[in-house]
């Protein structure tokens, strides 16, 4: 993390604010308008003002207990920059771009009210370590934000499998229909992929959750600072163990990039399956209106837009996560420029998956499964084949000779336009001779659900069990 | 492409505007705040607004001529729209979220403006074409401003090879000293690179121009529309062979963010390159003040910053064309929502590159080989001993032989911590008894440039011709 | 491109095969097996062997044209490497793994076999300029494969859209029911796309088809050497400008990956429809049950995995791509060593669009549409609501007001369940009292096709003309 | 996870080995030889035979303890499996490729061997979910092997941090000069970023950890089977709660992707680092003639190809994550055969690691700086300015006066070639007159390091702690 050259301030400063900056020592010339832009991230990095606030707030305390700021000295910049923290929150301060960053905008304010108390803040502390700790809040936040949004449209799923999840609907492999389900248990694997994204953001919560500052530029400082204080301050439970590493990791940006487009994947595949779901010819679900929009060109359609989004979204994750690692690939240590780039990414992987969250959390709450088409639909498609094949391995029969055997009754079944029910005993029989009346238990949607037996399986015993677990765990 | 429900007005747009949507006619709730932030583009789709307004025009030109307008209708239109163009760019075209998007922003103006006319400029045509034609004269226009900025670069280049380009440095591969050569040429190589990349961006532009205007939402339109007269008032030179194809092709974009994708990765081997000569132990070259920072804590620095930031945007650009060939992936026929956010990718991959080609061009001009620190240095590693065993060569040694024979030249060179042109003539013959004095000729780096006999080699008479050939062609 | 150690060989070598490496000169230690195994692209690069022989045949021919050889020299060069051309192609040839590469591979053998004349054979030449011109001539052969294989797939559905076209089907967007079109526009759909992919892997051939060879190492030679003829023996219309370019320029293998990062993104859209479109659900496709597989456990599935695996090829090539990209990303001039993996991306993306063309074509030739399920289904989602509101155009009603009226009679026929033309007059003409009884022929899918007027559309009219266009081109 | 048809066998299998696909029932043609490629993934998943015995014999145990298998064919099963399991280990079983997967290959040995208990291994049990424990069984193992081989690679740069860690060598920022460190700390930062690695991978391997035996091919299973058994018997601490989910969820590859593509992030700034400390210009670092090789032109090289390898490997580790991602993007629920390819992509990430932790740790245990070269130049670049500004702050000059004035002086030095130090005491006392002769204590590299004092620091006492933690901790 640099800044501007020292000794003669740049045109536009002097133009727009007649500030000059404080290193104006070595270099000599200015930047052009292109190059202002370019190394400018205010744009971007003034999403992180009260992070950097807060963190100003805590190294000064800490300075004023290790003498090396006085008492009243810390008393002015705390009143300061809690003055500047007021001003940008209510849209007052400045921002002019030359100042390039947030943190120089904030330095600038406070020198330009409190004078050369100002000037002793940035004791012991470099723009590198004071930019990590910063990040490291903002990252901090951004993971409990996405956490507590990510169980709000997990207590949506559970709420809809409750109130329509006992109705039977087909499962799909392959997108072909392949055994009957309670609705519920399908609503529950969302859940089930969210509360990952959920436990893989704690994860990295820990390896955000590790102060950097007194790191200084890359190789600590010789004053004599107290860094355990200053994590302390900031609710960080451990600081970084070594100056070069601190300074230029961004190991935990990357993660929460991961953490988000693995949340876009799933996001991803659920609105897939939804908007196959309310196609004209699945039928299987019902979108509020609110979700939909229509056509510039064709009056009659209602098309799951909000769907679409939240799918395409995927790919906004996924490429911020690429940029955010190629960024880093290859980068020698320690501090290089091109980090200025990080917060691009990680800041639209953040806010691009707390926005799709919001709204799949209130798309899934007003969205109802047909029932009726649903359960009309039931018996096409052989869903209950394998709970034959089964019916055959009670009777004593190898599964694979099941298999094979209940192949053929479908092809028979298939050919004279029969659903399997619908075979008499004879043909069943032919098939198979140990084949007996109790065959009709096994057969049709509504019997097969009834029979699931495992841990975890599709019925609606299974379900009952699993909502009661998720309540719990959602409360 | 598609807009909001019809019937009902959402909150936001009553809170806000009390402006009617035109389409309430079929669904029925409104949307949350979330949801309407989601479905807007508006933030980046108004980047299109003059290509919108253009095609606008060419379109009710054509329909016009077609009689589906009358004449004072499309008076009315063509100068409706050049007004709101007008307002637009001067800033005082309120463009409220609510209506989602630019070009939804532009109908309602003109409709609000000349009435029932403004109703009928969609006669024949669907947001799913508009789009379409809106995105290919923007991309035409981003390729032509790419390919200009590039040839900014090369010209850059080109002064500076021709105004010191006849220093005699080290190339290297793997980092390592190579061989000698004329310093213009490996500033001519990145001339090389970059017309590639102008070359590439001609070849999209003719995928790009071809006109989708006319296919409607998917299926072309049973009015009497003329699409050659469109294309032709646009200056496509053809116009989309299928309709569901062309509302749904996305590939020019994707085309689009490759070559700029490809351009990023040449620009961070640039950027790389001059970041290892600038720095204190490579001194090879000296950057303007105008394109380095200092440090925030560290009063000495010089940092390259700004060859960072252009070395970091590669992956910003490598990001952009991941999303955008993600956002393709497994998208169903022909249009989908998901489509709203190539925009996004696709804008970022072009303003990246323009303003680092700018910026590249300015630090480039500034840049100056430091010759006196390059010379000094020539004579360390060896840089000769090609040179020497193709003198060998030229006695009739096999070159393997002559290879091995250098090889062990240099290790006894090396460990007596001398040059290959300080080892003794004993030494020379021991190790091959056809060394003659004429050796001499072939050893020191400026000799070496002064051999370099093939075409496209690094001395200085192939400089001369590669200089003469840029400059034509950048002429 | 560099080469092992030459003072002594590297144990693996020594123990497995007893050869020494031509250049142990300076360094000293053996590498470890782990290191061999890292080092070494034999694996990987003996796909290269035809384009090594072939190219240092070109090599030699040149240096005896220009002396560097003499006659019974290249004789010799000549005869050896055709002798190992056909030992290699029938699998005679030993390739210990320890001489790390197919060029040492086959160098070795030459000199084993001639002895002196071998030694010669890498006069003026470089491993650096050898790999290029070998990867360049591999990659001219690729693309001409693929744009054969395109073809490939393009008749397939060409065939298809003759055979089977004129079915009515609906036409979605948003994967809702958008208007009718008939079947033979979408499959052209695709056979466009697959075009624009000729095209550019056309476009990415002419930057191909530049020969490296004779810019050696990075520099050039002294020796005369010719590079006008090598390129003319090789086929190459020009010879690359510069040498430090040419020998790290990997921009032909980025761009050929990127052309099978588009084709694999179109693969997969085509693959998503057809998974979709032969569901229980949609059952518009019948797959061949040569492209299907069933289930281990349930009897009665029919899965499209073929087309599901050629869809997920889209990943790997665009991993590969992304590979490659990265690969280049901020690497220093010139050659560098992390370009060995650049032929696991690229033959990575090659084989596996090759695979998949081939696969396509045979999948498309073998599917139908099912004609009387897709007629059976046809007037549902109004379909004919476009053409409705065209209809009114037609009878001087604006459009935005006709696309209003029809979206309430959308609604209310919706309501009672009813299709358009069912709805009775009265209502129609209390909608709107422009509506008379001609409008009969504007509703129904079958009329609306009828109906398509302009260029493009999807009526049986243009895919006349369509299908003349296709058959011609591809002939 | 599906198989191929039931009807008849494919050609393929009839030539090569007459066996007869188990579910030959339903579907009617065969697949050509390029299908038969595709659908194929022996070539990859062959590696997971072990994990598919060890699971397979768990399962048929767990079906015996249910009454589902009988005694006498449990150990039919488990011995046959036993010796199927020496014989693939032996290199003495037979794969042919039409039976397209390890886990046809194993179930077919067995049947063939073992005959009708064969065919009742695969009660309760889809290929789905065999398929889920297989993964998950070799990613726990690929999990402890990648966190094994890191500790490799610390180990070695603890030994070199010990060995030669107090050398005082400048640190980079921006790659110029920026603090003097000692070189331990810079050693010890790479074992900071590897231990994150390690971290990573122990928080994915808690999600690995699940058991998906007994979820079936989606829905569970009617039969009385105890999947909290097989789970113990796998070793897995708990199962996966619901059966869609947990066949269709490949979160675990992708987080394991991304763990690997982080590390070889890591190691590719290592690898820039050491490439660069390499150049003859930087002379910082030595490496071992085993991990460099030569040039094939030119004689002299000694070319770091190991490092350039490992560096590049971060591309194919970030293209294996992109690829495995874009893979599930948009993937319905619940398994689909796009699955087939996440093999490739999880496969290839941890090989690849594995080969480059293995070649680092010994290219680190056999590197060593060069300590001569290091320290003459160490007071190049003004490394103490730091410092100087922090004796001044130590006088009671606020730090950014402290950093103006040393600013200053440096360019003053710069400009009479001076270093700080021997700048004369009347120069140093007019830039500020608080600077008295205790400054000699703050200038030169070797003052400054003593001096650091903060937690982390880049001084001699704080490597002692350190080499300490990391000796307990890789003990």
């Amino acid at each position: 993390m640099s800044l501007k050259s020292r000794k003669n301030p740049s045109k536009a400063t002097k133009a727009s604010s007649g500030s000059k900056k404080s290193w104006q020592g070595r270099l000599s010339a200015d930047a052009d308008a292109a190059t202002a832009e370019l190394v400018a991230s205010l744009d971007i990095d003034r999403a992180l003002w009260r992070y950097d606030i807060v963190g100003s707030i805590a190294h000064a305390r800490m300075l004023s207990e290790q003498k090396l700021l006085s008492r009243p000295e810390f008393k002015r910049i705390h009143d300061g920059l809690l003055k500047i923290a007021a001003d940008i929150e209510s849209g007052r301060l400045e921002m002019p771009i030359e100042l390039e960053d947030i943190h120089m905008v904030i330095e600038k304010a406070l020198t330009d009210r409190i004078g050369q108390a100002g000037a002793k803040l940035h004791t012991g502390r470099s723009r590198n370590d004071q930019v990590a700790v910063d990040l490291r809040l903002w990252a901090r936040d951004a993971v409990d934000g996405l956490i507590g949004k990510i169980a709000g449209v997990q207590r949506a799923l559970v709420t809809l499998a409750e109130a329509q999840g006992k109705v039977v609907m087909p499962a799909y492999t392959h997108l072909q229909r392949a055994q009957p389900i309670v609705a519920g248990h399908a609503l529950l694997a969302y859940a089930e992929m969210l509360q990952r994204d959920a436990d893989r953001l704690a994860d990295a919560r820990a390896r955000i959750n590790v102060c950097p500052l007194g790191c200084g530029a890359v190789a600590g400082t010789s004053l004599p600072i107290d860094r355990a204080r200053t994590a302390e301050l900031l609710g960080f439970p451990k600081f970084a163990r070594n100056s070069i590493d601190a300074t230029s990791d961004r190991d935990f940006l990357a993660e929460l990039c991961f953490c988000c487009a693995m949340l876009g994947v799933h996001l991803s595949r659920w609105a897939e399956d939804w908007i196959i779901y309310s196609s004209t010819e699945f039928a299987l679900i019902e979108l509020h209106d609110a979700y939909c929009t229509s056509s510039s060109m064709m009056p009659q359609k209602k098309n799951p837009d909000t769907l679409e989004l939240i799918r395409g979204k995927s790919a906004s994750v996924i490429g911020s996560l690429v940029g955010m690692l190629t960024l880093l690939k290859a980068l020698p240590l320690a501090y290089n420029r091109d980090l200025q780039d990080d917060k691009r990414f990680v800041f639209n992987s953040v806010t691009t998956m707390e926005q799709a969250l919001t709204v799949s959390a209130g798309l899934v709450a007003t969205s109802r499964l047909r029932e009726e088409k649903i359960s009309a639909g039931i018996d096409e498609g052989y869903l209950d084949a394998t709970s034959l094949a089964e019916y055959l391995v009670g009777k004593g029969v190898a599964f694979r000779q099941a298999h094979h055997i209940v192949g053929e009754l479908v092809s028979r079944a298939e050919r004279s336009g029969k659903t399997l029910s619908e075979l008499p005993m004879e043909i069943l029989r032919s098939a198979c001779g140990k084949i007996g009346a109790d065959v009709a238990g096994y057969l049709g949607a509504a019997n097969v659900v009834k029979r699931y037996a495992s841990d975890g399986a599709a019925g609606a015993g299974q379900l009952r069990k699993q909502l009661a677990y998720w309540k719990r765990k959602l409360a």
